[in-house]
């Protein structure tokens, strides 16, 4: 397979929007030495075992496992409920939502390719109470995803879903209705599993969280809603041979990286919009969010200085959006760069076959076709965001399927790596979660947390006076 | 009914953040005197009949008219299309999101309060056509939605629907199956709707789409899925009550108008984050996002200089976010200003009865409620992003209910309208969107667009150069 991704990022130059906002392709050169040598350190920390987030997409074997599992309870279940949160849901979810049908729950069985899918993220009662009633529970499988056990949120809702099967199956045959993704030897969720008996897949040692879409965490659910696996990591890998080369003109996630990283530090763009022109497409901005920000938004460079990094991602989606942020994106501050995303041929075409007599100004669009107007909707996006000097630049799918999401996957993964060595910051790790992470375990009365408990449960003497009801 | 909205602001001033980041008391105080006077004009142009967003929470003879038409259809349609985009149907998703069961279509059809809803917003051809082939086409209302008719996306996505159902049901019937949404006497779509004989509902005239969702707009799709569209106005009708103080630091409304713009102007914020810590509310904040940004993205003051305003809002959902985006917003440049929205009392409760045996570390989710866990994750996340200096401020509602959206919707449109008063911007209107309009309707070959279309169709020179593929 070859990639099949094309960048055009002229708009995001000086060559369209002017040297005062448009990245120059002196900026570029003058980067590419530092990029050349990043490359040169991601893949000699491959080589000696790191990066391992770059080796799944050769993970025969667990695609395998993943299929024959996929294959062995083929028709046994109505409902697939994947509980977990951020890195544990947001691929699975941006690969179901580009390549399954768009409303796949409400087909019938047979139409749908394997049982409906929930999510249970948040802990949200009024979602997780109506997602567990409206299963049906004895044909229902639990997939709970966290590496460590640890996450309050997914361990929570996973409780819940067990106490509710359990009730409606009794605990016997509850635990062979339950799958869990973790780590393979630590961790609570791995105790548990080994102590109750659940099928496992693991989370591989050595990822992030926002690293696993291409491991058993987004490949199982993936497969269990009938998408093709194979052909997702056919993708990644072929976007993985074409970002070989350490040029940043010519390695797509390089480039990338390089505009935005140049854009935010020396031209003011402290936010990237990513707004494809595909509802399928939306998820993959959700799931590139978490990516970019999570990784990039650090307080400390590599060398321990405070630098306060990262640029802000933000989801969009063509054409609505030109209806809600196009307003503030053309005319509001200049502090944005724009991500758009086109898709030649549409997986379906649907044309307006005749307009109404006697109403001459919509006769422009008898024979339009939808995708045609979408595609010139996202053309005539980028035309005014540039006149308005606003940088932008279009990446252009050839159509939507499994081999281009997997590009998507790698090429965002790889673009994120190298925008941590730009930034000079560490894009491994999310340091900045743990004191909320702590204050929650807190007034949860968590043992081991009463001092911080106290200290949170001190309301200050003025509360009242910036108190409005 | 009494407004029931809490604000806590502590945490976005300088007495929990410093004063680098925090808006002070003097900075409200000295902001004071704009704000009465501000009130008192808007005000005084309601009195002479413009602000008349205003006085939607009024029409009673609407809300009986729709009810009436729901009534008067009761039982006949198994599905409902509402065809609309940005103003025209982010505030009937807002509300159904909110107020209706989270899973609405996969109820059977007596438990859920009215036809299944679709909504096609985007001229997306793959979900048009995965809409349209799933609804039962006999039994489909559909409700299209726009005040011009001139909105080529919807006009698009009409016109398919409209030959689809005629296939289905031929002409005659077809026209009694069409509710028509737009502007009681010009405009396109009343042409068409008094060519074809549909019912139609109006848009009110002297409105922006943006504030159009307790008019037909956004009360039609609400009352037909089961939704109390008179306690959504009485809600509506308390906040208004509620503002009618000059007062800022008294008035809800001007207070987050003043907090947020001096954030953005005098300390930095250029971003408004709105968290709900409930899946319900997520579509209010998407809601939110189109009115902030496109009232307040303005290239110029009202006085005609070239300001470029606007504070770019961005969406978020907690506690999903907390695993995406809150490390960004910790330990990232300190340039956000974050809303959360608590809850007081779910609608559901769930607790996990038991925890596991032997895993010690999860003994603090034993009798855990998911509700407050939710709720400490609120309270925790606020309280790290103090710790870190970034203001943020906490909206608590009591619990989610018709008129708490209500509240919302009004208090966020008379922010808005402050809003663009401190901005010195005209919050109504999108002058900035019209060169997108107008480029499309050039490369769909809209005749009068001529000469725009040769301008488009020109290739730079360039262009291959800044071309990866």
């Amino acid at each position: 397979m070859q990639s099949r991704l094309v960048i055009d990022y002229r708009n995001a130059t000086d060559v369209a929007v002017g040297t005062e906002h448009g990245v120059s392709l002196a900026m570029l050169n003058a980067v590419a030495p530092k990029v050349a040598a990043e490359h040169g350190r991601i893949l000699a920390e491959r080589a000696a075992g790191d990066q391992r987030w770059m080796n799944l997409p050769d993970d025969h074997a667990l695609v395998e496992a993943i299929l024959a599992f996929v294959d062995s309870v083929k028709g046994r279940y109505s409902d697939y409920v994947l509980i977990g949160i951020g890195g544990s849901s947001l691929g699975a979810i941006a690969t179901i939502m580009a390549l399954a049908h768009p409303y796949r729950n409400l087909l019938p069985a047979g139409k749908r390719g394997g049982p409906r899918l929930f999510v249970l993220d948040n802990p949200d009662p009024e979602k997780v109470k109506a997602t567990l009633e409206l299963c049906d529970l004895p044909n229902t499988l639990v997939n709970v995803i966290t590496k460590s056990g640890q996450t309050a949120e997914t361990m929570a809702n996973f409780l819940v879903a067990k106490q509710t099967l359990e009730a409606a199956v009794g605990k016997e045959r509850a635990s062979k209705q339950i799958v869990a993704t973790t780590d393979p030897k630590d961790g609570l969720l791995r105790q548990l599993a080994d102590a109750e008996g659940y099928t496992t897949f693991p989370v591989p040692p050595g990822v992030d969280g926002r690293q696993t879409v291409l491991s058993a965490v987004g490949l199982l659910p993936a497969a269990f809603c009938g998408i093709d696996i194979r052909g997702m990591l056919d993708g990644a890998a072929a976007m993985r041979e074409r970002c070989m080369t350490p040029e940043v003109l010519e390695n797509p996630a390089y480039l990338l990286a390089a505009i935005s990283v140049l854009a935010d530090q020396q031209r003011g763009k402290r936010m990237l919009v990513t707004m494809p022109y595909a509802d399928a497409l939306f998820g993959i901005t959700d799931w590139f969010r978490q990516l970019w920000a999570e990784s990039l938004g650090k307080r400390l460079s590599l060398d321990g200085k405070e630098v306060f990094a990262g640029q802000t991602p933000i989801k969009a989606l063509g054409a609505i959006d030109q209806h809600s942020q196009i307003q503030l994106y053309t005319e509001g501050p200049n502090d944005k760069l724009i991500s758009l995303i086109a898709v030649d041929q549409y997986r379906d075409t649907v044309t307006v076959e005749s307009v109404p007599a006697g109403i001459p100004d919509l006769d422009y669009l008898k024979g339009a076709e939808l995708g045609q107007l979408l595609d010139r909707e996202c053309l005539a996006t980028a035309w005014a965001l540039t006149q308005a000097k606003r940088p932008n630049f279009t990446i252009t799918v050839p159509t939507i399927d499994a081999g281009i999401i997997g590009e998507f996957f790698y090429l965002y993964q790889l673009q994120t790596v190298m925008g941590g060595a730009l930034y000079n910051v560490m894009p491994f790790g999310q340091p900045g979660v743990e004191a909320g992470k702590n204050a929650t375990y807190a007034l949860m009365g968590r043992s081991g947390y009463e001092k911080l408990k106290a200290e949170l449960s001190v309301v200050p003497a003025d509360a009242e006076r910036f108190r409005l009801s």
